[in-house]
């Protein structure tokens, strides 16, 4: 015959193993599972391709990258085509081909030579945006780069761009890195923001 | 002599006790850490920057934010530069300096002014691209801005141009309101679409 | 009078009973909460429009649409306005309005004759940036577009736009699928990557 009160304290040890067991898997659970799901969170970065060489853009694109940086992001700035012209700082002509050279002579120098996507009609398009924004107190571009690198805005010129257009490396800002396609999809797959301008 | 009923009495409340403090641990961890997970998923947003004043841009960045709107998605439209023209609805010269006054006369007074990036060599593109558009039976950019609005979606325009380029307030459409960079980054940083057009 | 042992085990049962009923509650709110959560995190998906038919841009978004979807992102190219040009094959005229006929001869029959949105201004500039990029070893446009189906990248043509400008789905790539706005707006809402070029 069963001792009834056995009975029900093997019962009773029964559902606490039961639920021991279930309590373990959900733990596990939780811990694996909001791991993968934090990996996968937008991260607070924010990533912009600089394609544009147009004064206004380039604009743009600093104000947008250095507002970013202040709230906090890591923000990075991918310099292709002709947004490379942002962050050239000479010119250089020596042990270049001819199609080479010509593209150094049809592209600004440095950032001083950007003209603007429109009002460029007579030469003095870039001349006036410049005034008006200094009548008003606006940073200039380069104050606007200057302030970028120090809030730590990470700059990368793109390789292929700078290669195709025969651009070098001892023409561009120093702080600026060089990459490939992968380093600006590496920074922006997943940001909190990812513009093209 | 101990009493072995007692014993795994006391042993079975220590380890009811034992999973009671590991269910109280889980609950509080999966309250807090879902609350933060939740924050930090993309919000049911879209936010636009529209920096172009070209009629087929502005045209394209309508057709998408009322498209998102519809979608049930928060909307925003950020107008910056030459974007500014599309929520023109007047032209003012008094009280501008004369750079001012110039950028006023070299920029389009109303939307009805903007003309296309492409097929501008004749100024007849703009006709032309509103002909065809009507034909098609498409909603023109007036009904597109009109749709917007009462979709919900939201309208601001860039403080900092508008100084810089010396436009009103009173110029712009009265449901536009006036923000800062900082306003297009908090509807931008983590919303499910964000767009520089 | 009452069996204090028998108090003991009621009790433990109902504590039991208490904790296995937190313990269903959390297990089900882990279930559907991280359901929901998962749903929400951005996809490895990449969403790129491309509205411009601009040589140099539409390498750019080919360039980054092939890189992305060598990462592993399921990756789609909307192609909208100028962009359409890219993916046409050949230029019909037959059947076609007076307008209709006019944008067909103002925009090109097919990828090779695009121009870039610089250096145009003699007409060699698509000339040069080809050889310059043949030069370096970079795939042309066409190998671009071909890599890009290899790799699955989606090809979808705006509707809107093709019915705009007259363009029907013979005279484009036979891999070009037709959809409108909220296409685009279901690849990219929650995508980790949107672009507009």
């Amino acid at each position: 015959m069963i001792d009834e009160r056995n009975t029900d304290m093997s019962a009773l040890k029964d559902l606490l193993a039961g639920m021991d067991r279930r309590l373990s898997i959900l733990e596990e659970r939780v811990d694996t599972e909001l791991t993968e799901i934090k990996d996968q969170l937008p991260a607070n970065r924010a990533a912009i391709v600089l394609f544009s060489g147009d004064l206004d853009r380039v604009l743009a694109a600093f104000i947008i990258a250095t507002g970013a940086a202040s709230m906090g992001m890591e923000t990075s700035l991918f310099f292709t085509f002709w947004g490379l012209s942002a962050v050239r700082e000479r010119r250089e002509l020596e042990g270049k081909s001819l199609s080479e050279r010509m593209m150094a002579l049809m592209t600004p120098g440095n950032s001083l030579g950007l003209t603007p996507s429109k009002m460029a009609f007579f030469g003095a398009g870039a001349v006036m945006l410049r005034q008006m924004m200094a009548e008003k107190d606006v940073s200039s571009l380069e104050e606007l780069i200057a302030l970028a690198k120090d809030l730590g805005v990470r700059f990368t010129a793109c390789e292929m761009s700078m290669d195709v257009m025969g651009i070098k490396a001892e023409e561009l800002n120093a702080d600026c890195a060089v990459g490939g396609v992968a380093s600006f999809l590496g920074d922006a797959l997943g940001a909190k923001l990812s513009l093209f301008i």
